[in-house]
């Protein structure tokens, strides 16, 4: 059986048809303009190579229809589905965005309401707006140690059901940036026995499920929808997505409509085949570069954890906290006497160490199956070296402020640490109001037209609809003061914002 | 003047910082998972080369933030919008579809009007469903004798605002895919009196300008708003696009939040790299590159021209032919004997002579800055074998229908060749609403769920929202009988349609 299934997966229809059409030798009369290359500017041509302007193919008849697929598209995304335990996969081409918005306009009608985690990502926001879905918001579990907001507990999303009979879709972030797993089994059982399907944001997800000691996906787990940022974690080019579904809660015509809406009709092969490659690579290798990866994580963590002043995220299971992606580094670095930021500058410039998220007092870094034993050398030796460097004088001053504390005590909908908040206006009608900039001492009451998410916790102080109050301001202030940063607003340093114009 | 414009325009500040990114020796912890190429399957690699995964990087601080530029992608954009004749210019990595939405999404709030020609793209569609608005339908001009539908008049878009004075915006598609432009000047001049912005789709135009034998472009036309595939003809990777704006007709900040909608959260810099690149080839051999495409395309004109079997598509100005674009040739077929479709076939598998678009009587091809004189030699060569090549015995049956004069005479709204329908539904009422599949007899009366676009002439029949009526179920199936083709639909033999479920 497993023999079968490999030489299944040996092929790559998507691929092999595209390498054809790039080897022959044609007079093109078709888009794109460059001509396989020939008309490209020289230096595109120095930096990226000959070979990718050959691939960069239209949807030539061998090369089927990303829309209505019917030959090597089709098979290439069957056999994604197969790899990743879905029922049926859609690639994307304008990433795990498309799906996360397409999995919303798929599910919810205008003025449907879906349940979902505060800390979503922005894409969801877009997603509320163009579907005009009303969002029921769960409250994340909150780490007052780490001040990390972490995932949303069954309990929640059950209280939220039982509010909320209603609504017509769950969604879950999981894994959450910093790689912490919610509960989908128990979520999903649940989302069911209320007939409701479950939606998962499985962007920093794609490679779980290919190894015992990664989290089960959410397919595995029983989830009828996830999108998977393909390129984030696993080989695919930046961009490449995939949606997967699983069962027959989502209607798939519906889903293939929503996902057509939001897509480039003229979709870029370099990035359909490279998810061909990750379909082939993870399903005769998977295992192994996962094996791999690992054990490169657990050295990182076993040497770093040697250094006194450094602290690592770890699972320990507790509510909103039901598995951590161990190849996922969050590194605790205000001991060293210096704040996030500065010690992400001193890695990069001193020793090209290069993270992905550095916040007020953690670096997050993510390890994949494309990290090697000397960039572990390098990260462990840079934070040795950070650790002797001298610090500036009163560099330490940083204070054990809990930022999340602050915005999950704030939520005036916090109740029992789950619950619900009715928006004013839905995001789609504060996105389609008339909107004015006030200056922020004049914004108590109005409607914000914008989100304003504070980092850390990541957990949005104001959703586009949402009444701004004195306290939300106050505490935004507050955030600012204490070096947090804002983001998803246009003025990050909050002197105006933009809100729903009054009509006089 | 010309000297220090040529100077700025020499530099490429986001190609070179991204260079500068890619040739880093770094110990990478960010995404994409594949980091830097060392993660990537075999497969790949050897289709793609190595360098181009150096350069496959993520929102790096050296290389700003795509959805809040500040930095080189500001700087590029800057440049971009100097040479393409803007005032502002957004980079695109979801195609002109991506742009075409943020147009209508930026200008009409949900219900309200917007003024389009019958013949637009699928994305203007994806754009009326996500915007909420209510299309007014001008129809194109239409050419019996080559059964294609042209551009629309001045005096189609002057009708269509008297009745529509309450209409948000105008919106033309110019050049046709077949190269065909509306006079754009005299339309943006009747809009402004209107005070109505003119957005342009402008997909197949982004080489305007450059050339004095071209057309002029929508910017220079006086348009409010242009939205170029810079990949279709000009030198881009496939979904890389722009978006244009002038004056101050179109609320920039909301075109920047509408186009964030609908664009993923990971843009792919090997895209927005190769828009820097175009624009640098553009403003600093723009017009010699035009020169030697256009000197192919006369070439292959004036050779084609003495097969005597063979037509070429002319500019003669004629209502709804203010210019056509001499580098795209159209090319009618069917005096040789054969149909579009056989002769497309014929060309490519024995000459490797590949159009951009066959349809039964003829076939398009796209000249570039990519073609060369080689290129031009075989298409003429191909030709030339094709007209000697014995014939199947009664292959040369190809009638004389018009099916464009059956869709344009269909067309309940005609009225003095341009008027307007209302839909039943508005599309995106249509879209949200229940759905079911009906056999095709059991379909009249009922409302469209789908766009069902007969080719030729490539005139919606039916767009979701409207009702369908016997006359245009016998229409549809006399141009299947007839060897037209349906696009849009699920079920493009037409044995059923996809319909809004009627409440019992």
């Amino acid at each position: 059986m497993m023999r079968e299934i490999d030489t299944v997966h040996q092929s790559t229809p998507l691929l092999t048809a595209l390498q054809q059409c790039a080897t022959r030798s044609t007079a093109t009369f078709h888009t794109p303009g460059h001509k396989r290359g020939k008309g490209v500017g020289k230096a595109l041509q120095e930096l990226l190579g000959d070979r990718v302007f050959a691939a960069d193919l239209p949807e030539l008849p061998e090369l089927d229809n990303l829309f209505a697929p019917s030959g090597v598209i089709q098979e290439a995304q069957a056999l994604a589905a197969q790899a990743f335990g879905a029922d049926q996969t859609w690639f994307l081409t304008n990433g795990s965005t498309a799906g996360v918005i397409a999995a919303i306009v798929a599910t919810c009608d205008p003025s449907e309401k879906i349940i979902l985690p505060r800390n979503v990502h922005q894409s969801v926001i877009s997603g509320l707006v163009l579907a005009g879905a009303v969002p029921v918001w769960v409250n994340p579990e909150f780490d007052p140690n780490w001040d990390l907001a972490h995932n949303v507990t069954p309990d929640a999303i059950a209280h939220a059901l039982t509010q909320n009979p209603d609504a017509k879709a769950v969604m879950l972030v999981s894994p959450t940036y910093l790689g912490v797993c919610a509960d989908v089994a128990a979520i999903a059982h649940l989302c069911h026995q209320y007939g409701v399907p479950l939606l998962v944001d499985e962007a920093h997800g794609a490679h779980f499920g290919f190894h015992p000691d990664l989290p089960i996906s959410a397919m595995q787990a029983g989830a009828d929808l996830a999108v998977q940022s393909t390129h984030k974690v696993l080989s695919a080019l930046t961009q490449a997505a995939m949606v997967h579904v699983k069962g027959d809660r989502i209607d798939r015509d519906r889903l293939t409509k929503s996902l057509a809406l939001v897509q480039s009709t003229s979709p870029s092969y370099l990035l359909l085949a490279s998810l061909d490659v990750v379909r082939w690579q993870m399903a005769t290798q998977g295992k192994a570069l996962m094996e791999q990866t690992l054990q490169l994580a657990e050295e990182a963590r076993s040497r770093l954890t040697q250094i006194p002043e450094l602290a690592i995220l770890e699972s320990t299971r507790s509510p909103g906290v039901f598995d951590c992606d161990r190849t996922r580094l969050t590194i605790h670095v205000a001991n060293l006497g210096i704040d996030g930021f500065t010690a992400d500058d001193l890695l990069n410039q001193q020793w090209g160490v290069v993270a992905e998220l550095p916040t007020l007092r953690h670096l997050t870094f993510i390890i994949s199956l494309g990290n090697t034993k000397d960039d572990i050398e390098r990260l462990v030796q840079g934070f040795e070296w950070l650790r002797e460097k001298p610090k500036k004088s009163g560099s330490s001053v940083i204070g054990h402020w809990s930022f999340g504390s602050l915005v999950i005590g704030h939520q005036s909908f916090k109740d029992k640490g789950h619950s619900v908040l009715s928006p004013k206006l839905s995001p789609r009608d504060a996105f389609f109001a008339q909107h004015e900039v006030v200056p922020i001492q004049m914004a108590a009451t109005r409607i914000s037209a914008e989100l304003v998410c504070p980092y850390p916790p990541g957990i949005p102080v104001l959703v586009p609809g949402e009444v701004i109050t004195e306290k939300a301001i106050a505490l935004l202030r507050q955030i600012l003061v204490m070096g947090g940063t804002l983001s998803g607003c246009a003025n990050p340093k909050l002197e105006t914002v933009r809100v729903v114009k009054t009509i006089s």
